[in-house]
């Protein structure tokens, strides 16, 4: 196989984290190209794919993913294919369509977690939609963050198999993207947290499973992991963190 | 194969409607479970899923489908299903991973367009965040709408097979989404759309195709096709429609 290319804003986790866990989890190697020395690498051949210029499937956005002759954007797209390939799902249609499924939910939350510092245009800053910002957290934080988190606890809780994971036994995609969602939502909104978590029981285990997993361990202790700012999705601003 | 049912919010098109035209454009029969008669049907089975009570893959939202024993929630999720069942993806890896991309860009596109009538939140009346919507509206139309619709023509434009379908030389599902987006905004912002669709041709015959596709056309002219109003996705609101 070859190496596989992950192309992301540098400086930022955002939403090529999620990629970054799944490739992290699965052991193979990859180039985190714009976060490489300009020059060959950099931001420079990351502009050159979303330019859309002489390629006939160009993304619309970062992250994308470059393995082999494939050009894979949208994160949970490529989630979909990692997750085959490296035996990070369920093999069987039905596993992973609800594979897929799961992180689409997941996917909307960031979404919202987003918009929460940027309601009005991600094109502007976010000190001047602070007003809208700390309107739409509230909301976010009183009926939105508790309805996603409720339903992947109930998730967790209604499991045959078991709590310890969101699909059968074993550790596939959408308990990556949970755990950094956690760990994401502890960073930007510590005071909400530290009140919704109470609820959250097996969430907070699946969270803390992840994070010990020795390749994830190693992957959060090594300067490949950008730390959380003020410039990703999950940011702390204080003003905008209320007590649920 | 066992009859599909639809679950979705009755009296809107919504995201379900994404789903419906797949269903129309392959021809299969299915019931739209929310819109028939209560009893047993109507919202109460929708409510039951839902509520996630004896179910253990549970969706966290309509739409979903029944499908023979498979529950399948998130919009481009049943439509990777019905992609690869009834022909309307490509068969090989590359090009069900394109169609799967284009349909999350398609969705984040759905996904602002519902945002500029509610940037606050999706449980306050619109009239609680008028002025929130107007300043977001604004943005939309001018940066974001722009962005969106401009990458879908580049992509019909640089094709090796012809600017007539988003993917090869045939229908499929990312065309019948991409038509609905394109009627929705000239319902919902026609004085902006008149403007934007002049650097939009290609866009625009694809639009016309699927409207003209016998089954679309049977089907957009049948009670199944619920109007546009304001309830849904394409609100026409015109204070929110500024010239572009």
């Amino acid at each position: 196989m070859s190496e596989y290319e992950l192309y992301y804003w540098p400086g930022i986790q955002g939403r090529g984290e999620f990629v970054r866990l799944a490739l992290e989890a699965a052991g193979v190697p990859y180039r985190d190209v714009a976060r490489l020395p300009e020059g060959k690498d950099g931001l420079k051949p990351m502009m050159y794919f979303l330019s859309g210029k002489a390629i006939e499937r160009a993304p619309f956005a970062a992250p994308f993913l470059k393995a082999g002759g494939l050009l894979i954007g949208q994160t949970a797209n490529i989630l979909l294919f990692l997750g085959s390939r490296h035996d990070l799902a369920p093999a069987d249609e039905a596993g992973r369509l609800w594979a897929n499924q799961l992180q689409h939910t997941l996917a909307d939350f960031v979404d919202e977690i987003h918009d929460t510092h940027h309601p009005i245009a991600s094109g502007l800053y976010y000190e001047d939609q602070l007003e809208e910002a700390k309107r739409r957290s509230k909301d976010f934080l009183k009926a939105r963050a508790p309805k996603y988190l409720r339903y992947f606890e109930r998730i967790l809780a209604s499991k045959e198999a078991g709590p310890a994971h969101l699909i059968g036994d074993r550790l596939t995609y959408p308990d990556l993207s949970l755990f950094q969602i956690i760990s994401g939502l502890r960073y930007a909104f510590p005071r909400a947290m530290s009140a919704l978590e109470k609820e959250l029981p097996l969430t907070v285990a699946l969270h803390d499973w992840v994070k010990a997993h020795p390749k994830i361990a190693a992957y959060l202790a090594s300067p490949r992991r950008v730390p959380f700012n003020e410039q990703g999705i999950f940011r702390h601003y204080p003003e905008l963190d209320s007590p649920v």
